[in-house]
């Protein structure tokens, strides 16, 4: 006998929890659709010389490897080592994605609009809140050659609408530019190779605090000027409230590097696409102090937090690149793009009492008292099937006490009893066990009348 | 620079081939919940020497191992070889629900009805139409304890109902029953043990046709009389056409021992079933010949062909068992349930030509004409968007013609333009592409005339 048991780090959910989940899952493939966002899926593995074209790094330490059974017969005959397993599980969605769309670039219209939503793989340190295997949920558009920064304007939308749909409380989309980063560093003469390893620095004020930010900076590593830290501090500072303010905060910013001044203009012209789309001003802010860590965004970059619980962190992050895929292709690949990560955000919200168990997605439970009931049972069922209705027949009779009580911890909404005194007037009783109260309709009407009573 | 290409034996589609994927996911996904199936998805990997617990086999020799880069390392500085890889991928869809089930027992609620819809892997030789990668879409349902025969009765209703929604042609659903089989088999004096080897040895009676499977089985590996070998090829042979018949042919078979008595009356029970849920005749027969090789069916069996193309095989298959999860939990856990392989099933229907690419998810493109019209432009793709629609927004100005050639290739059915004129008289033009026309609508109205025209 072998202990049922899951591997460390994966997420699995009873059933009324993976409800739950699929219908997130399913308002976010829904609201990518919305903003025209075409599928795309990847398989789990990729060839690993494909997957690690980027040397080293915390990523690639954490890949997990595959192989078959075969190919790993053979490498224990050959003592092992003979280099790396031929197969890797995918770290994220954007290596798969600059792979696809190079292989197929002949055959993608561009700017190309994917979402993708799937399972990644990375080899964590087991940790609770901490996941193996987990959802992300991205979109991103890929010019070829050039991608107009109006694309970007187009981004914050889509994650206003996701968060407006899932409806898991007020939010904000924080917006900062790559451009009026390093144009501002500009500006304060520190140049080109220093410019990243600052944005890196700033990246952790949220973490280490502005004291101990501050002293690196004036520190020995960097040695800039205390005044100097001190501008770079008031300017992370900056934060918007509201659409006008945001204008405002970036006018009072000041004369700039011609690159702090690109940066300005975009984030001033993105501002306005934002209204023009009727997003509303409470859902987004200009926040200077947000960097992203990673290296490849160039221009736009967005983060997102849930008003009422910050501590969670960004919930949808993202930006903009200059090259997607350079390993596989020479076209110029530039792009914008977010990624959700449910899974970590599933766990949070539900840690946080924000979301429970669903309802079943049974509507009806049709009950059965007894066996001659069988077959009207299974023809009644039926019929509600062919209405619209999601619905389990009890095959077996058991008291109604029993199929009550099952349906309620089930959490389906109406029980349907067919007794003798309602059979003889062609009528049904159904209990509606969210209300708690009962009513009796006429066969021939009771799928119409179920569906009127699932929309109130 | 390095290639960009997928490893062998996965099937990765374009844009239009995924979306026609998604809506046979969606179809019989929707379907599954139709019938009050309920969600679960399992982690892509198991702890191996959970998911092995079957010795030997060809399947185990198929297994993908996974282990991280830090596990891979120490295994190769130990000099590999110490035991399997800690995980290994799912190679279907029973053995993880078998954990789950056994895992969760104390959390369901039996007869615990669950759907599964993901991707599983295989080992398999690389070879055109075989994959490594392949969707499974299951359901079953588990008791405890016992199960009555009346679930199986629900499964060929969830079948024709899954088929007839994905709308790929006229199918049979195959019937047969283990123990009619075996019965027949203790009728002829074939006792026990012989009886599963006879069983799949009548299992290839497809490929190797009559005469083979009648010299095998009067050969010296079996040694049947010539008369007990006719017998059985002539009960492999029966076939109903309609629901009478199917009784009609059941009456025929004569008197037989009390298993093949059991076998029959449940066969006749669940005929009736069908007809009671209201499965039309043609969708289902009785077929002697039907075995299916796995040991491990102990009731019910269940194929599916595709009338025009019964070359593609069984589109839908499996049965009843006695025991799911022996290996994780004393529980007796008696289940029926099937399996359809979506993967190898899209491939062979392309290959067809019974599903093409599919229409955009996007129904309509707002193009762009200038630069002024931007604004307006964002703002009446929300609009359409809030109501229900999907919307591309054509971001920068460009020929109409090469709109209107984007929107054609990419199966876009409407293109909405706000011309001068159009916009003079608060009105725009659509143009139609799957109907080849073109009308005009006010601004106001666009939305609802679009909803409208979709439906149609």
């Amino acid at each position: 006998m072998i202990k049922p048991r899951t591997p460390p780090g994966v997420m699995e959910l009873l059933p009324r929890d993976q409800i739950a989940f699929q219908r997130m899952l399913d308002t976010i493939r829904l609201t990518f659709e919305r903003f025209g966002f075409l599928p795309v899926e990847t398989p789990v593995f990729e060839l690993s010389d494909v997957l690690l074209t980027k040397s080293g790094g915390e990523t690639e330490r954490q890949v997990y490897f595959v192989q078959s059974t075969g190919a790993l017969n053979k490498s224990v005959e050959s003592g092992g080592g003979d280099g790396l397993p031929e197969l890797a599980l995918r770290f994220d969605l954007t290596v798969p994605l600059a792979r696809y769309v190079a292989e197929h670039e002949r055959d993608l219209a561009f700017p190309f609009r994917r979402y993708q939503m799937q399972r990644v793989y990375r080899g964590e340190r087991a940790q609770r809140g901490r996941f193996r295997e987990f959802y992300q949920c991205d979109i991103d558009v890929i010019g070829k050659d050039a991608l107009s920064p109006r694309h970007d304007a187009e981004i914050p939308a889509v994650i206003a609408a996701v968060f407006d749909a899932l409806d898991i409380g007020e939010f904000t989309i924080w917006l900062n530019h790559r451009k009026l980063l390093r144009g501002f560093f500009e500006g304060q003469g520190i140049d080109g190779d220093r410019q990243l390893a600052v944005l890196r620095e700033l990246d952790k004020l949220d973490k280490r605090g502005e004291d101990a930010v501050r002293a690196t900076l004036v520190g020995e590593g960097f040695g800039l000027a205390a005044d100097v830290a001190d501008r770079l501090l008031a300017f992370s500072r900056v934060r918007s409230t509201g659409h006008d303010d945001a204008l405002a905060k970036l006018d009072a910013l000041g004369a700039g590097t011609p690159l702090f001044e690109e940066g300005r203009e975009e984030l001033r012209a993105l501002l306005g696409r934002l209204k023009a789309m009727g997003v509303p001003a409470s859902r987004y802010a200009i926040n200077l102090s947000i960097a992203r860590g990673l290296d490849y965004y160039t221009g736009m970059v967005y983060e997102t937090t849930l008003d009422a619980y910050p501590q969670i962190g960004s919930i949808c992050s993202g930006g903009r690149y200059d090259n997607l895929a350079s390993h596989y292709t020479r076209s110029k690949l530039p792009g914008v793009g977010i990624s959700i990560g449910l899974t970590r955000l599933f766990f949070q919200l539900r840690d946080a009492g924000l979301v429970a168990g669903a309802d079943s997605s049974v509507d009806a439970l049709v009950t059965l008292l007894d066996d001659a009931g069988l077959d009207r049972a299974l023809a009644l069922s039926q019929q509600l099937r062919a209405a619209g209705l999601n619905v389990e027949t009890q095959l077996e009779p058991r008291k109604l006490a029993k199929q009550l009580q099952y349906a309620d911890r089930a959490g389906i909404r109406f029980v349907v009893i067919r007794g003798e005194d309602e059979a003889a007037r062609g009528a049904v009783a159904v209990k509606d066990l969210r209300r708690g109260e009962q009513f009796e309709v006429a066969e021939a009407e009771l799928a119409q009348r179920l569906l009127d009573e699932r929309k109130s």
